[in-house]
């Protein structure tokens, strides 16, 4: 009925991120069998890539131990890309017994963020990363390289534009097919999207992603940045599930129902139905076992 | 730092619109002295246009029935612009007496939403403003002409924007400074923000402002594609303050401490402090007794 068409992309792709940024924050793990069932909600609710688990180590993040057990049990056959995130080789042996369609690397742009997260400075895990991504193109498993901190540090501030260029350059070099920036703390804006989505791109060929959280409700705005700027992946977690333990004050991730309502309100493709998405965020509510934050959850609730 | 600027106002002009649209839809009464001190913190922040009551029915509203109070009572010496709401005559005659700097006239877009909050027809309502900007504008008082239910109505779903042109018109066949489209559902989305801009616009000559409500997180969105389309006056509320008793599930007003974080973020000019947003973000979740939602509030708490 708007007769103004804005000039955004027809289709997007999204990667939920829920089973892993969002469990892996969680003080309580869910049962292997309870995030598979989460998993097959979110896959009939329409969503082709979901990011299933991270193969980081079990005494770091106790909710993520049960990964291999979780993509060996993930159902292959309705078409669905399942991704998984691997911060170092140690997590990509473990990781191709199971055998993920995509594997996601993942580093900080700041220095002091990859320390508390991977206890390594940011440029030894870019050379670990290398290693993983050769192997990986050898046994045929797609990669994309994720860029946390790509925006604020919670202990630097504003990152620098040239020091994620810089990691986007190696990730580049890697043969990623994707380069994700992550806005770990939410703290991004739409001028500071727009701004280094142009910078990375300037820099390296592959395809830009985001990755945001809703620190400042500023998620969906910076989601419009990124449309104007052609950007067509973005991460999200249903019921907005996710925060960073290395991040203090963090809101969770970008709520996949918030962001499916937008995008479609703009004519833009998912593939998702938003009414299956309610029952997966309710489910995703019940296995955490506290209040998820969502607009959409809020408006159905009444809250 | 970013090295793209977007192309967006340098300044932004806010109507703090919490002691109006926050306080009337409270369910206990706030003193007014305790509004008084609310309208000197936001002032005190450095907002300098203030919707600080309105001249509605003491029946109907009841948390308004102080309307002549607390306009008697405001700090006149700072430079405030004081503006209030009035829907009919009686509310302007009774305004009058107090002197406001500026009248916001209001009916709403959609018929039903104009019978439940108004109890007459959008003709009538209209026929009735526009005896009152006669009146005000041989009074040397400006007058603004919001339209509720400008973008959805509970009622009766999506708003033709041809019905909101029609408003509208009759708005600027009365002379007014400014058209106010009010999200009253909180379900605006940025195409259709951009839409009924153009469309009003183009029919009318008078400035166009926005009144959003958040209630499915694009609020800040639809800010953005707002100010891309040049739009430089935003009504917002502290702490997210607001909703509508004839618009059920319909959240609070885009806070103005989320606002004037993005608005800075983009190096667009406000005027008001962020620190003492905060203050007056605190004595407003004071004074209602109950928790208020904003992002900034969120994020200060730890919650």
């Amino acid at each position: 009925m708007a007769e103004y068409v804005m000039d955004v992309p027809d289709q997007v792709r999204i990667v939920e991120v829920g089973p892993r940024d969002g469990l892996q924050n969680e003080a309580a793990s869910v049962p292997t069998a309870e995030k598979i069932a989460l998993i097959r909600l979110l896959a009939a609710a329409g969503l082709r890539e979901i990011e299933a688990t991270a193969f980081v180590h079990p005494q770091w993040i106790p909710p993520m131990a049960d990964a291999e057990a979780v993509l060996a049990s993930v159902p292959r056959d309705g078409g669905v890309r399942y991704h998984v995130l691997i911060p170092n080789m140690r997590g990509y042996e473990r990781a191709l017994a199971v055998r993920p369609d995509e594997i996601c690397l993942v580093c900080s742009a700041s220095e002091s963020h990859n320390r508390a997260n991977l206890n390594r400075s940011t440029a030894e895990s870019l050379a670990d990363l290398a290693t993983v991504a050769a192997r990986a193109r050898a046994d045929g498993i797609a990669v994309r390289g994720a860029i946390s901190t790509a925006f604020w540090c919670p202990f630097e501030g504003r990152v620098p534009e040239a020091r994620v260029v810089w990691v986007a350059e190696h990730y580049a070099a890697m043969g990623v097919v994707e380069v994700g920036l992550a806005d770990t703390l939410g703290a991004a804006d739409p001028a500071h999207v727009r701004s280094l989505i142009r910078r990375v791109r300037g820099a390296v060929g592959c395809t830009v992603a985001l990755h945001l959280h809703d620190t400042y409700g500023m998620a969906l705005a910076c989601v419009l940045a990124a449309l104007e700027e052609d950007v067509t992946r973005f991460d999200s977690a249903i019921g907005g599930l996710g925060g960073c333990p290395y991040a203090p004050g963090a809101a969770g991730n970008v709520a996949t129902e918030d962001l499916v309502l937008m995008l479609h309100r703009l004519g833009i493709r998912t593939g998702v139905d938003e009414a299956a998405l309610r029952d997966a965020a309710r489910l995703a509510q019940s296995l955490v076992g506290h209040p998820l934050f969502s607009h959409r959850m809020a408006v159905t609730s009444g809250a």
